[in-house]
């Protein structure tokens, strides 16, 4: 049950796909080169191997636990976090003037992918304390930058998100906890909030809570909605902890899976009050927590691929030294089931996915770097519209995959797989927040629609299914590079005839659209990723045709390609049906038939 | 959390797709009128849902437990089953002669499947048991009947299925346990045995393993193993208990699912031999249990229809219940969930599956039933070879078709589902166990492939295809028959394409066709599907022009047959080509490039 980072496939995505060299070009990240990031690649491998995947089985086995509102985190967690922020991993994509290490998104992307592969529960409060970050460096006043950011990136102390709220999940516009002003420039915050991730535990001094509430008078609905910080200890001017705040956890959940990241219901005010202070302007509070949550989404997408990579690898152990039935044709004895014909479709299947959602999630990462970097103003925008398309292609495809991917892993494994000792059900119990939280699927798919489609007519879209068919062109001859083809073009006009469906229909019949919004979700993915895993096809040919390099990892880049076209991106034109066609199945029973 | 037995559904079901009235007129069917089996279902919907599904939650939070070689199951069972056995559950379907009500599979179907909808640890003892009677009904000697079949039937004692070793999975060859004779007619039986369900209890006084071993000079393989009867106790000739056995339960597992259905590991004579009998004769024990494995199989087939229900009764509550955001067509306030169009299209896609894999397998019980009843033996024999080539499909599709489903259950409670104590989460983890025990999928779609449809040429296969274009033919006018009628006709092309694939292709290049083999049952399930969902159509549709009945629950059907159409059925392109195409990329990797 071990996990070891997939080096040699990280570096090729991040420098053949998603091109290092020439994001360590932009300005700000000229010490970015291909060379130092394969230091910090290999260093970070080195240490969540090491240390944080040990943890994981053990974490699931005996969870943290909650008493009198306190809570104990798993075994092991509370030293191995010390020496996570003590390496500066909390710090890496963090800006260097607040003590982090200033690396651009794309190399920090394989650490963040290595840590949730190592131990998802654990990796969850560097995703959240990340998510915090960059509400702080975006929206945070000077002194509140000054106060809170150095802690939060070195890891001294670390953020949470509170959103969620008995009646508010996905709908946000219901929040009623309520921030009433001081009239010295703080705020008393009153509510109750829920599946706080990590809103109480023991590895860090203090936990600094971004909230969002109501002020008095603040209109209805979203539009009046502000964040605050509200820290566990109130901090003093010259950073020490002052008082503990109004803010206590009153329990834990019982979870299916992450059962060591706790997940806190946390009241504020039960005593008097909690004291906040506002992040930016009132009524702003949900812009502001949409940056935090897109890069937790992201995130989040990024955890989908770290555990399908580690169900993935364990699958792959058990299958090579498990010795069942004959090979199918002929072997005098049994033989490792990794032989048998559908263990090995399994395999492949979980592979493929796992480099298709990596590959295009890498690839998001770099166009962020250049959104972020890049001189030129029309570069920056144009780069930052594609990312944002992608975000929530990158959260929910490769979190929908990972389910997939995770139960494969499962079924590889037989009655043993079963069996909780083996591991493998705890990937798929995990696996399975990852397509609810930070927004479900279809939270994601809204998005995809309304914001990254509709607005501007599907240009963006339209722009990366032209990249998509360029790349099917560019495809050279053979058995494999016509059958990527063949299904990567297929793929490409249903997809772009998804999006003229949903371009044209959206106002007239915005229900019979978002009846397919999912479909249309993961059609993009598989899309997107099919035409990844062509890119890297060609490329993989290129370097055997050049004698460059390990041909036995080319050769299987091109078969992984293969396999992704003509068993996940042959998909397609179903997904296309139903999207386009089927809106009438989907509304057409009455409520009360149900 | 309860569970109500879809009655009308179930009828509608067993009377109009799978002929229950033609059933009633087959010699020894004659109690089986129409009238009977609508108050047999009744009743045990009462008992079901008042008494064994109450029990599954809390069965979930505190499973059955091991002490000291004895097991102690789950609070309430041993009294429901105390409750099942009196009113003659397990009978239903048994010999009058040995204490059973003989009633028809095509009865026994419904009232297994609201069993397991209920509670499928609990049913689990049930099916175990029905399997064991069947093997002794088939091989027993005449006294093994005697002594035997009445306790079972009348549920004083249950059974078990001793297959599994720790090397012997999948691969029966590989069984070690041995059984020596001991020239008074006896033998004495030594090894181990995993995964025995209900291998130890506390809510019957005996427990009957029917256990898999070889005999001293028996040949190497599947061809020397036999079947013996190794009773907990030792059976007195006037039927009253003897002597304690040597079989001890040493442990039962740490599971996924299924927690209250004690899964023990067996030790057989640790102290001096356990003591059996042989069933049969020596050497033809796998073709016994075989009798034994096909009975369980549709069984377990049942409980993929059965979990799969009550995870779509349960999401239906919620999402009726839960009121998050506004309508997307715009409201004044938030709405139920079940308004929003992904929360539908979830909710469609596990009512559309439920729906069409109970109805295959309803069909398939009647076709049982006419090849066990039938007058004119050549009717019995083509029916019989029908029902077989269904049975693996109903084990695997309605099983891998469960995890979709409570996948999506879990999915519809958002936030919610992740906790345990919803409920929801339980279904996900309880249905993954029914892809993997009786054979796992890829066992199934190895029997479905070889067996069933390579050693006659396809032509059961065919017949069906014929079948359902005949149906595809039959639809009538409007949007929906249309729909309907093209991915019906599609979807039968598709698998006639397969089905010649695989016919002319097995000897030649048996591991391409077993690269696809899973997918060939799976594309089998929603063709045969969709095409009892059509059937259902075009009744409802008659119904309707009749004004015979309800009207609401025929309009839902025909929309029911639609979306399985176009969202499930409309996939049948694509699986086709990974079958036909596909098996270069599943076979193209080296096995040292994993």
């Amino acid at each position: 049950m071990s996990y070891q980072a997939p080096l040699k496939e990280m570096q090729f995505v991040m420098n053949e796909l998603a091109g290092l060299a020439a994001v360590s070009q932009l300005p700000g990240c000229e010490d970015a080169t291909p060379e130092t990031a394969e230091a910090v690649l290999e260093e970070n491998a080195k240490f969540v191997s090491g240390v944080v995947a040990p943890l994981n089985h053990s974490g699931d086995k005996e969870p943290s636990y909650w008493h009198d509102g306190q809570v104990t985190t798993a075994k092991g967690f509370k030293e191995a976090f010390r020496q996570f922020v003590e390496a500066g991993w909390q710090g890496l994509q963090h800006p260097q003037e607040f003590g982090g290490q200033g690396l651009p998104k794309l190399v920090g992307t394989p650490c963040v992918e290595m840590l949730h592969g190592a131990n998802l529960s654990f990796a969850l409060v560097a995703l959240l304390t990340d998510g915090a970050i960059e509400a702080l460096l975006t929206a945070g006043s000077d002194e509140q930058k000054a106060t809170f950011l150095e802690p939060l990136i070195t890891g001294k102390w670390t953020g949470t998100m509170n959103l969620t709220e008995p009646q508010a999940g996905s709908d946000l516009a219901a929040v009623r906890t309520r921030a009433v002003p001081q009239g010295d420039g703080t705020y008393k915050i009153f509510g109750t909030k829920i599946f706080i991730t990590y809103g109480e535990h023991d590895m860090a001094e203090n936990i600094i809570h971004l909230v969002l509430a109501r002020t008095p008078d603040a209109p209805p609905g979203v539009k009046g909605i502000s964040l605050f910080i509200v820290p566990k200890y109130m901090v003093n001017k010259d950073g020490s902890l002052g008082e503990r705040n109004d803010a206590h956890c009153v329990s834990i959940e019982h979870k299916l899976g992450i059962k060591a990241s706790p997940t806190a219901v946390l009241q504020f005010g039960d005593n008097g009050g909690a004291i906040g202070t506002l992040v930016g302007e009132e009524n702003r509070g949900l812009e502001y927590m949409f940056i935090m949550m897109n890069a937790a989404r992201f995130g989040v997408g990024m955890q989908g691929v770290g555990v399908a990579e580690r169900a993935y690898q364990q699958a792959v152990a058990f299958a090579k030294d498990r010795v069942q039935s004959k090979d199918l044709a002929g072997s005098e004895s049994g033989v490792a089931i990794i032989n048998h014909p559908d263990v090995r479709r399994m395999l492949m299947s979980m592979r493929s996915q796992t480099e298709a959602a990596r590959a295009l999630a890498y690839v998001a990462a770099g166009i962020h770097d250049v959104a972020h970097h890049h001189a030129d103003a029309d570069v920056r925008k144009q780069n930052q519209a594609v990312y944002e398309f992608l975000v929530p292609i990158v959260k929910g495809w490769s979190t929908e995959m990972s389910e997939n991917v995770t139960r494969d892993g499962v079924q590889v494994h037989g009655g043993m797989g079963f069996i909780e000792e083996t591991g493998a059900a705890q990937h798929y119990r995990d696996s399975k927040i990852l397509t609810i939280y930070e927004g479900t699927t279809a939270i994601q798919a809204n998005d995809l629609i309304g914001r990254k489609t509709v607005r501007d007519g599907g240009a963006v879209a339209k722009g990366l299914i032209a990249e998509a068919r360029a790349t099917a062109a560019a495809l050279g001859d053979g058995a494999d590079f016509a059958a990527i083809r063949k299904h990567l073009e297929q793929g490409a006009n249903d997809l772009e005839a998804v999006v003229d469906f949903v371009v044209n229909n959206t106002r007239s019949d915005i229900k019979a659209v978002f009846s397919g919004s999912v479909l249309y979700l993961k059609l993009a993915g598989i899309v997107l990723g099919g035409w990844q895993m062509a890119r890297a096809a060609i490329i993989a040919q290129q370097k055997l045709d050049a004698g460059d390099g390990d041909a036995g990892f080319y050769k299987a880049k091109i078969v992984t390609s293969r396999f992704f076209a003509e068993h996940i991106l042959s998909g397609s034109t179903g997904m296309r049906a139903a999207i386009v066609e089927g809106s009438a199945g989907v509304l057409g029973l009455p409520v009360d038939q149900f």
